[in-house]
C-alpha cells in the first residue's frame, strides 16, 4: 500500500515514521516554494512538485500511483484534492479540509452541531460588532489564520482605526474575546468505516499564539467536560464523514468547554502521543486511512511536550531517562519549530518540573 | 552526528528508525551477498559494500566518515571492527564481539566471572564427554551458530557416530543437556561513560531453535533470580567495558540461572520493548553507543512479541487495539524472519490470550 501526502514539514516526516514498520510505502508533494527545503522527509520516498496549472494525472503517475492521498497541513489547494479523488482515495476528503479554511464555515458548522463556541459576526462594520459583542474582541481572518498570524485584538476604540487598516475586515470574523482558563484539544481518529478513538484532553500552553508547552492529563478537566468535549468530536467527524485524525482546539471559560478551530490532521498537541499512549497520533492516522483497526489511545502515564523553537542543533543533552527527542531536520529559523522533547512521568507534577529543567538548561 | 551499521537487516532498520528521529545520519556496511537485498533499509542513508580485502580508508571515505561504527549481528569480519577503530568509535568493540564469536571463550569468560553456565567440555571425543557428563548432551559449533543452527543432540550411544561425521568435533564444545522449565533474556544498555539499564526479563518461546514468542513480565521467576540475572549481565558489560545494548539468554532450571550465550547487540526477545516500555532497546543502543543519557526501561504493562516467518505480504488484519506490526520489507522465504507483531495488555494472561488469538486467524 502506497501513501501520498500533500506537504513536507515534520508532521508528514513523523507520519512516515509511523508507517514505516507496517510495510507501507510513502511519497510527497510538494509546492515549488517547499520543494527547497525537504530535508525532513528525504529518503523516505518520491517528492514531486504540484503547482497550480500541472495536470493531476501526470502528478499521480509522477508520485507512483498511490492508493491513498493524505495532508499534513489545512492550507492545500482544495482543488488539488477534489482532482485527486478521481484517481485515488483522499483521506480527509476535500469537504471536510474545506472547513478548516474558512473560519465563517466552520463556525456555521459548528453552530449547526449545537456545539459551544465563541460569540461572533460576519460582515459587519467593526464599530456595529462593539455594539452588539462589546470590548475586547478578536479579528481573525477567515482563511490563512495559524500560530496566531491574521488575528487582531481591539480592546478600545482607538483600535478600529488601526484594525480596519491592516485586516481586510470584509475577509474576518469578529469574535467576542473569552477570558479562558486554560486552553485543551481533542485528538480523534475515525476510521473508513467510522471506527472512532479519541485520546485523553491535552492541556496547551501557548505564548504569542504558539504553542509551547502540552500536558496530559489535563487534570482540571471534569469528566462531564472531557464528555462533552469528546461528544463534540465525535459529532463533527461523524457530521463530516471524516477520515483520519483531527484536532479540536478548545478555550475553559466559565465552567463551559467552547471549541476555538478545528485542524483536519495530526496536531502538534498530540506530539505526546509518541511517548505515552499505546499508539501515536501518527500511527492512528495511517490506520485509519488505510482501514486498519485503530490502536489504543490510552495514556500510559503522565506526558508532556515542548516545543523546540529556532535552535540550529539537536539538543542533546536534554535526553534523560524521563525524556526522548524527536527532531525534524528543518533549516532553522527564529521562531521555527524545529523539533519536540516528550515528556513521561508519574504525576502531572513531576512533568512539569522536568519541563522547567529543561527549559531552564537551554536559555542557561 | 552519523552512525555506520554493519548490516543491513530488520535489526539495522529498527536502529535506524529510532535514531533518526533523534536528528542522526545513518549509513550501512554490507557484504556482497547482503548488497543484493537491502530493502529493509533503503533510503535511510548510504549503503556501502566492504569485502576481505578492500582498504578500510576507502571503506570510511564511501560511508561519509562516521562518527561511530556499530553492528546489527555478531558475525562480522573483526579485524573489519579492529581497522575501524582507526577512523572512528566502534561500540560495541571488536573484543567484546570476540566472545560472542566464539562459544569456548564466550563460556571461558562466564567461568571467570562466576556465573552460572550449562556444564560443558571442549577438546575431547564424544566418548570421553559421554563418560564425564552423562546423556543427553548437546554439541554446538564453537562459531557461525543461531536459530539452533550448527547444533546436535546427543541421546545414545547410536548417536555418536552420526555427529562425528556430520560436526567437526574439534571446533565444538560438548555440553549437558538442560532440561529447562523456561527460557528468558535479559536486555541490557551500558553508555560510553558507564550508564547502566536493564529491561526486565523476558520469556522467550522456541520452536525449533527459532525464537516465536516472547511474553513480559516473565512473572514464574522469582525477584531474587532476576537479581541475580542482573548482576550477571552488569557483570559481563562491566569486564567488557561494553558500550551498547547486550542480550544474555538464559534458562531456568532446578531453581537456577544458568546462562546459555550472550549476543553482542539488539536482539528479538526485545522487539516488544517498542511496544511497552518508555524507551525501546533500539533507542537505548543508540543513546548508549552516542553517549547520551539512557532512557527508562520500565514496563508500562504487560506485553508480548510474536515473529513472522515466511510470510510474503503484510498481516495488517491482525492490527487491534493492542496489537502493532513491524514489517521488515524483506523478501519473503521459508521461515525467514520478515515481521513481528507487538502486544500490550494489562495482564500476561490477556497477552498471552491475543496471542494465541493472532495465530489462530494467521493459521486459518
Amino acid at each position: 500500500m502506497h501513501i501520498a501526502i500533500v506537504g513536507c514539514g515534520q508532521l508528514a516526516r513523523m507520519l512516515a515514521l509511523a508507517g514505516i514498520p507496517l510495510g507501507l510505502k510513502f511519497s510527497f508533494i510538494v509546492n515549488p516554494d517547499e520543494q527547497k527545503d525537504t530535508a525532513c522527509i528525504d529518503g523516505f520516498g518520491t517528492i514531486a512538485c504540484w503547482q497550480k496549472g500541472v495536470a493531476i494525472g501526470e502528478l499521480y503517475i509522477a508520485l507512483g500511483r498511490p492508493d491513498i492521498v493524505t495532508i499534513e497541513k489545512e492550507s492545500v489547494d482544495l482543488g488539488l484534492l477534489t482532482e485527486l479523488e478521481k484517481y485515488c482515495k483522499v483521506y480527509p476528503s476535500a469537504k471536510s479540509v474545506f472547513y478548516s479554511q474558512n473560519r465563517y464555515h466552520e463556525k456555521l458548522l459548528l453552530e449547526k452541531l449545537d456545539i459551544e463556541t465563541a460569540d461572533f459576526k460576519y460582515g459587519n462594520s467593526l464599530e456595529s460588532c462593539v455594539k452588539s459583542l462589546g470590548y475586547p474582541l478578536v479579528i481573525k481572518s477567515i482563511s490563512e489564520g495559524y500560530d496566531g498570524k491574521n488575528q487582531w485584538r481591539l480592546k478600545e476604540q482607538a483600535d478600529i482605526a488601526i484594525i480596519n487598516q491592516q485586516a481586510n475586515i470584509e475577509n474576518c470574523i469578529v469574535e467576542k474575546w473569552v477570558s479562558y482558563e486554560f486552553e485543551f484539544s481533542m485528538i480523534a481518529a475515525r476510521s473508513v468505516v467510522g471506527q472512532f478513538v479519541v485520546y485523553p484532553p491535552t492541556e496547551n500552553q501557548h505564548i504569542d499564539g504558539v504553542l509551547v508547552r502540552s500536558i496530559v492529563p489535563a487534570s482540571q478537566l471534569e469528566q462531564a467536560h472531557i464528555d462533552t468535549a469528546i461528544n463534540y468530536i465525535k459529532k463533527i467527524m461523524r457530521e463530516l464523514d471524516y477520515v483520519g485524525v483531527m484536532a479540536m482546539e478548545c478555550f475553559f471559560a466559565d465552567g463551559q468547554v467552547l471549541v476555538n478551530e478545528l485542524a483536519p490532521r495530526v496536531h502538534n498537541s498530540g506530539h505526546w502521543t509518541q511517548a505515552a499512549s499505546i499508539t501515536s497520533q501518527f500511527e492512528n492516522h495511517i490506520r485509519a486511512i488505510a482501514n486498519f483497526d485503530l490502536g489504543a489511545t490510552r495514556l500510559t502515564g503522565s506526558a508532556g511536550m515542548l516545543n523546540l523553537l529556532g535552535a540550529g542543533v539537536p539538543p542533546l543533552e536534554v535526553l534523560s531517562s524521563q525524556t526522548s527527542l524527536h527532531w525534524y531536520n528543518k533549516l532553522p529559523r527564529d521562531g521555527r519549530k524545529v523539533g519536540h522533547i516528550n515528556f513521561v512521568g508519574d504525576s502531572r507534577e513531576e512533568v512539569l518540573a522536568d519541563i522547567g529543567a529543561v527549559e531552564l538548561l537551554m536559555n542557561a
